[in-house]
């Protein structure tokens, strides 16, 4: 898995992830403090989602590139403290290497 | 094939799966103790579909990545020890190598 | 190439293979004692394809994997003496390697 | 460039490739003696489809696999003589190496 | 970069580039002395798009092929001296291996 | 990360990556100067974004391939010197290999 994480993102950065995520263009995504990434296979993304949805103060989305052959983007939106805390945690996770999330 | 469990998956974690499922996007996957995920090439993962259906306690369904060049994965959905037990089977058919499932 | 058997599929397992199948979804694949699969490039299927509908008893289909870079699997639905029969047909032109089919 | 030649096809298999083609699913291929398949990466497909186009006796057409990355299948329809004709001066300018075509 | 050129394309032939370029199939491709095929990368076909439209006497199109990852195929249309000197200066500037076009 | 920058790109040029860009083919790019061209992937690409975004006096669309398995390619918009300034600064991140953006 990659990790990255914006902070500050601008508008237009936030309209690229808008127009790719999972559940839709529909919504906007609005100013947030820093967006987390993280690129990686579709099992363990399903797996980094859960953990992330459960951290506290984060919006979690996946996100579409063209055609990503069972790679897809996870993007993390949340006040900065908060991304940080979500992305170390499924890093610990990922480390541990566990079947069991 | 890889292997993953997600126990008390969060809803957020569900929307991502069926969003991306193969029987389509209407029917909401409610509530579950655990998911269990497999991900492997098209034959398998067909295989692999059979063994979880014969299996007590759960259901399954093919999720779709982004254009996974036939990789599929596939979520078994029910309480913890059916979907253990169902991937358990699974495991066990893989490892003997047999052509027949 | 590579066979797998599956013998008195699930309803679910034929749903899977339903809902990918090449000739459309409408066509509902009844009750079957077995289902052969065989995957390879989309060359190899068409040969394939046509030595199984050579054969007796047995039903063919090309089944869509999503977007399985010119490989494909195909499904040979029939009783278990047919389906076997036809996938030893297809595995003895493999072994020969012969161009003309 | 891989080259396989069928002789007598099946009308299912003939309805395989129907569904696949490039001028679209809507013109059937009748009854044909031999069926020519050549795969290949785009830019070869191109420059063997206009030698076979100038061939005498047979139909070409490109065949869709599923998103099979800029590579494409050549099918070219026809009596038996003439389809081998047509593939080996394919062969023929394929092994000379020329760019130009 | 790869490069073939054909001379004398058959109607067929400009078929299959008609039915896949980019600005749609609508506008029919009429009959050229000679097409000159480039296969590569996005943002090499973009580069050796801009070079060829700064040519005289040829017209670009680029192709698609099946789901080509981002690989994309060029075709520049015109009289054989025109084609030849096009492709002629796309080829230098590759081996220059400049980063400016 | 592959960098090509493209000065005075013809209209065609210009009308192949308009026809290609996230934000939908509708509204067209008017003349510039000089385009500046980023390939890599996704999770790089977003990052990459939004810092020519925070550059001064370029605009930053993101250009679809067909089907480019998580690599997207960016394009930079602008009068040759700030689409150099904005390439040069992330060229700059991008050597540095920092996770944080």
């Amino acid at each position: 898995m990659e990790y990255r994480i914006i902070k500050s993102p601008t508008q237009g950065t936030l309209d690229i992830l808008t127009r790719r995520k999972g559940s839709g263009a529909g919504r906007e995504i609005g100013p947030v403090d820093a967006v987390g990434l993280i690129q990686g296979r579709m099992i363990e993304m399903v797996c980094a989602a859960d953990v992330a949805e459960k951290a506290v103060g984060v919006t979690v989305e996946d996100i579409r590139g063209n055609c990503p052959q069972n790679m897809i983007l996870l993007a993390i939106f949340g006040d900065t403290a908060s991304v940080e805390a979500a992305m170390d945690e499924i890093r610990r996770r990922e480390k541990e290497g566990r079947e069991e999330w």
